[in-house]
C-alpha cells in the first residue's frame, strides 16, 4: 500500500528467515508499525530499520543476533526509547534492525533473604521498582522516564538519578548480568555473588556500553529494606559552598542516611513559583539558593524526626544555613519535591534554555556554579543560570535561561557558545560531559577530547575485540575512527 | 661473584637503559636482591627475573613498560608480594621483569568534604587506612594481609574482606584509576566522580584483572566517616539455616548497620578452645554452630547497645539463636574476634587441612555447608569439616582437617579429590571458585570449567586487544588457549 519500498523488500529471504526464527508476532517491517521505534522521543533523529525484531527469551535473541553477524545487518538494541543522546535509534540507511526487548519483561524472581531480584531486560523500571516493594523491599534507582525506560537500558546506560550519592548508579545495584554477545553467543553472567575475582569484569564493561558491546537480556538486582521513616527538608543558604559545608555535616554525621541533597538556585526557584501553578518555599525570605534535603532509614526505632531537627538546628547555629522547614506530612513532602522537579517545566516556560548534564567531583561544585555564572553572563548579559540538581553526587543540571525579552531563536543561535563555556569549565575541574545520560549518537564528537589517548585508544581495541564487524549498535559511545588512527 | 650466570648478563644493554631511565637505585639484578621478589610468600612458585625494576613515578613507570614493550620483555608487576595465588611471582625463563610499586608509596591526598583519598600503588593498605584514621574517616577494607599488602595489588585483584556486605570490595569503594597500559600510554583515570556515564568502563576492567591488562599507579579511594559506636555479639545457632534467619532479621531492620557476620562451626570453635591458648566461648554450652555479629554506625545518637540488645533479644524469643552474648568492653570484643580469627591456627596445629576459598549465594550457604559437609564424611570418614567466615557475602572457608590419628601426609594424598567434591558442589549453586583471592597462576586451569564459553572469549579478545604481545603479567588469569581454539 505504501509507495516507498520498505528496507525490508530490499530483503525478503531475511526477512522470512527472522520470521521462521521468531514468528509473526516478533518481526515488525511495516513502515507504520516501525516508525515509532525509528524516532527518539526528544525528536532529535529520525531512522529507518530494514525490521524491528522482537525476541521473546534468550534462545530467540541469540539466534537472530548470530544470523544479523552472519549477514552483516547491523543492530540497535532498544528498550523504552527514552535514550536523551539517540542512543536507541537507527540510522537512515535502512539496513539496521532494531532489536526491542519489550517482550522479555518477566520478573522471574525476588530473594527476600539474599535481597535480590532477577528481572528481564524488557521489564520497565517502574515495574521493577513496583514489584520489590510489592515483596517488601525498595530498588533504590529512580529516574523521571521511570515508566518507560526498560531495565535492559537502565543497565546499558548506567542510569543514575536522585539517589545515587546513597545507594549508587544502576551499576553498583546490579550483581549479575546475562548477555548476547555481538557473535550471538551467550554470557552467562547471571551471578548473584557478592565476591567472585575470576577473570575480568564483564558485567561491568557491558553495563554503560549503550548496547554496543552486547545485549544485556536478564539482570540480578540488589535491592535493599524500604524506608520506615523519611524527612525532607528544605534549607536556604547563601551560596553552594554553604550547601556543601551541609552536605559535609550531614555526611560525617551519617552518609548512610542521606538519600537526597539537591541543589537549587534562586533564580531557578523564583522560575518555579512564579510559573508554576500552586508552588510557594514555605520559608520566610527568597534567599540566593536552596536546597532540599531527604534522610531516610529502615530502622523502626531510629528517631528520625528529631535526628533531622538537631542536625538543622546545628547548621542553623554554625550558620550554615539561613532557614530551614522540615516537611510535616506526605503532602508537604511531595509539595517540597514538586518545587525541584518542576525546574525543567518552569524554565520551558520561561523561555529558550540550554541544558547542560555535566558532573565535576563534589567539592569542586561551587566554583561550578560560580565560574560558570560568571562565564555565561559576560557571553550574554542578562542571561539567567539556573542551576539545580544531584549536588550530592556532583551532578549539576547546569541550565541557562534566555534574557527576558530576548529573542529565542537569537539565544538559541548562541547554544554552543554558551555548551562550550560551560564544558570547558567542567573539563578544568576534572569533570564529565555527561553525568547520566550517556554518549550515544549525540556526543561521540566530544570524546576525543574529553576521553582520548590511552582511553579512547582501548575503547576502540576493545570494540573491535568484541565486535569486529562494528554491527552492534555502530556509531554510537565512540566516534569514526579519524583517517590513519 | 655468583657462579651461575644471571639473566641480566644475558641483556646487559637492556639493564644499561633501564638504569638510564630509573637510575641504579631504580633496578635490582643481582640474585641476592631479586629473589624475595621471584618467590610467592606462601612458597608455591620459585621464579626467576631479568631485573627487578623499581620506578618512582607514573612517568618511569611508563618509560620502562615502553623499553619493555619494544624488546619483547614480558612484565610481572608486584605490590607487597601477598598473592595467595602466585599472581605477582615471574616464570622461571629468566626473561620477564618484575615491576615493584614499593617506591611509589605517597597518600597524596584525602578531601573531608568529597570523603576521598587519593593514594599511589605503592602504599600499604594499613597505611592507608592509618592516614584516613588521622583525618577522621575509615577506609573500609581489612583483610589479614593488610601490613604489607598494597593499594595497586589491592585493586588489581579486588580485595574483599571481612567487611563486603556492609561497604563493598576494593572494585565499589574506587572512584578512579590512573594506570599504565601494556604499551606504555598512561590511561588518565583519576578521576572522583560519583557520575559519569562516557564511555567503557576501563577502571572496573583494570580492577580484578591481576595486572595483565595494566598497572593501577594511583586510585581514588571512596572513605566513610569512623564508626562512633560498635556492638559485638557471639550467637549460638542451630546450624546454617539459623544463621541465614539472623542476617534476614539483621538486614530488614538496617543492613547499613551490618558492618560483619562471620560464621563458625561448632567443630571449628572445639579445635580453637583446645588449641589456642587464652580463648574460652563466653556462653553457657556448647552449640552447633556460632555467629560472630558486628553493629557499627557513625551517628553520635544511634542507642546501638541498646538496638543490639532488642533485636537478639527478638532473634532469642523467636528461636533463632539459642544464646548471645554482647561484648561489654573492647577488650571483651577483642576477644569476640580471637574466636574467630584462630580459626585458621587451630586448624593447622590439629595436623593437615584442605582449603577451599569459595562463594555461592548468600541464601545457598546452608545448603552448601550441609551438601559439602556430608560429601566430604562419605569421602574420607572421620575428616571433620570447619567451614567458617563471611556468610554476610555468601563467602566460606569451607576447610577440612584430618580425622584424629590419620596419617597427614596419606590425608593430604587425598586434597584434589576433596577440593573437587567441594567445588562440584560449589558450581551446582552458581558459585565461585575464588570469591577472594583471584586466579594467578594457581587456578587459571578452572577458568574453562567455570567460565568458559562466551565468557572466557571474551576475555581472552579483550587481553589480545590491550595486550597483543601477551607481555603485562603473562600466565596469570587466562590458560593457555589450547590449539585450534
Amino acid at each position: 500500500m505504501t509507495v516507498s519500498p520498505s528496507p525490508a523488500q530490499a530483503a525478503p529471504d531475511l526477512i522470512a528467515r527472522f520470521t521462521d526464527l521468531l514468528g509473526p508476532v516478533g518481526v515488525l517491517v511495516d513502515a507504520t508499525d516501525t516508525a515509532s521505534f525509528c524516532t527518539d522521543w526528544r525528536d532529535l533523529y529520525h531512522g529507518r530499520a530494514l525490521a524491528v525484531l522482537r525476541p521473546a527469551n534468550t534462545a530467540e535473541l541469540a539466534a537472530i543476533v548470530r544470523l544479523c553477524n552472519e549477514h552483516d545487518v547491523p543492530m540497535v538494541p532498544q528498550g523504552g526509547n527514552t535514550s536523551m543522546v539517540g542512543g536507541a535509534t537507527p540510522d537512515g540507511s535502512g539496513r539496521e534492525v532494531v532489536i526491542c526487548l519489550t517482550r522479555m519483561n518477566r520478573v522471574r524472581a525476588i530473594d527476600p533473604a539474599d535481597l535480590t531480584m532477577e528481572v528481564e531486560a524488557g521489564v520497565t523500571l517502574k515495574a521493577a521498582q513496583d514489584a520489590a516493594r510489592e515483596a517488601g523491599f525498595m530498588l533504590p534507582l529512580s529516574i523521571s522516564s521511570e515508566g518507560s525506560a526498560q531495565m535492559g537500558g537502565v543497565l546499558a546506560t548506567n542510569a543514575g538519578g536522585n539517589n545515587t550519592l546513597r545507594y549508587g548508579n544502576a551499576r553498583e545495584l546490579t550483581l549479575g548480568v546475562e548477555a548476547v554477545m555481538p557473535d550471538g553467543s551467550v554470557f552467562h553472567g547471571l551471578r548473584r555473588l557478592r565476591k567472585d575475582n575470576t577473570g575480568y569484569a564483564l558485567r561491568q564493561l557491558l553495563i554503560g556500553s549503550e548496547g554496543t558491546l552486547g545485549i544485556i537480556t536478564t539482570a540480578i538486582i540488589q535491592l535493599h529494606p524500604q524506608p520506615r521513616a523519611i524527612e525532607a527538608a528544605l534549607c536556604a543558604v547563601d551560596d553552594a559552598d554553604a550547601a556543601l559545608k551541609l552536605l559535609g555535616l550531614l555526611r560525617a554525621r551519617d552518609p548512610a542516611l542521606v538519600q537526597a541533597f539537591e541543589f537549587m538556585s534562586g533564580t531557578g526557584m523564583d522560575l518555579v513559583t512564579s510559573l508554576i501553578a500552586g508552588t510557594t518555599v514555605p520559608l520566610g525570605e527568597r534567599a540566593p539558593a536552596y536546597v532540599l534535603v531527604e534522610l531516610a532509614t529502615p530502622r523502626p526505632d531510629a528517631d528520625l524526626r528529631e535526628y533531622t531537627e538537631e542536625v538543622l538546628g546545628e547548621a542553623l547555629e554554625e550558620g550554615i544555613i539561613t532557614d530551614a522547614v522540615i516537611a510535616e506530612s506526605e503532602g508537604q513532602r511531595a509539595g517540597l519535591w514538586k518545587l525541584r522537579e518542576e525546574h525543567a517545566e518552569a524554565q520551558r516556560r520561561a523561555g529558550a534554555s540550554v541544558k547542560n548534564d555535566v558532573s565535576v567531583p563534589v567539592t569542586h561544585v561551587p566554583e561550578l556554579i560560580r565560574r560558570a555564572t560568571a562565564a555565561c553572563a559576560a557571553l550574554i548579559p542578562g542571561i539567567r543560570p539556573a542551576p539545580f540538581g544531584h549536588m550530592g553526587d556532583g551532578n549539576i543540571h547546569f541550565n541557562l535561561v534566555q534574557p527576558e525579552g530576548m529573542d529565542p531563536a537569537a539565544f538559541l543561535a548562541r547554544s554552543h557558545d554558551i555548551m562550550d563555556t560551560v564544558a570547558g569549565i567542567v573539563k578544568d575541574l576534572d569533570g564529565s560531559f555527561s553525568a547520566e545520560h550517556g554518549v550515544g549518537q549525540l556526543k561521540p564528537y566530544m570524546m576525543p577530547a574529553w576521553r582520548g589517548g590511552a582511553e579512547l585508544a582501548a575503547m576502540r581495541h576493545i570494540k573491535a575485540a568484541l565486535d569486529p564487524k562494528d554491527l552492534m549498535n555502530p556509531g554510537k559511545v565512540l566516534p569514526p575512527a579519524q583517517p590513519g588512527a
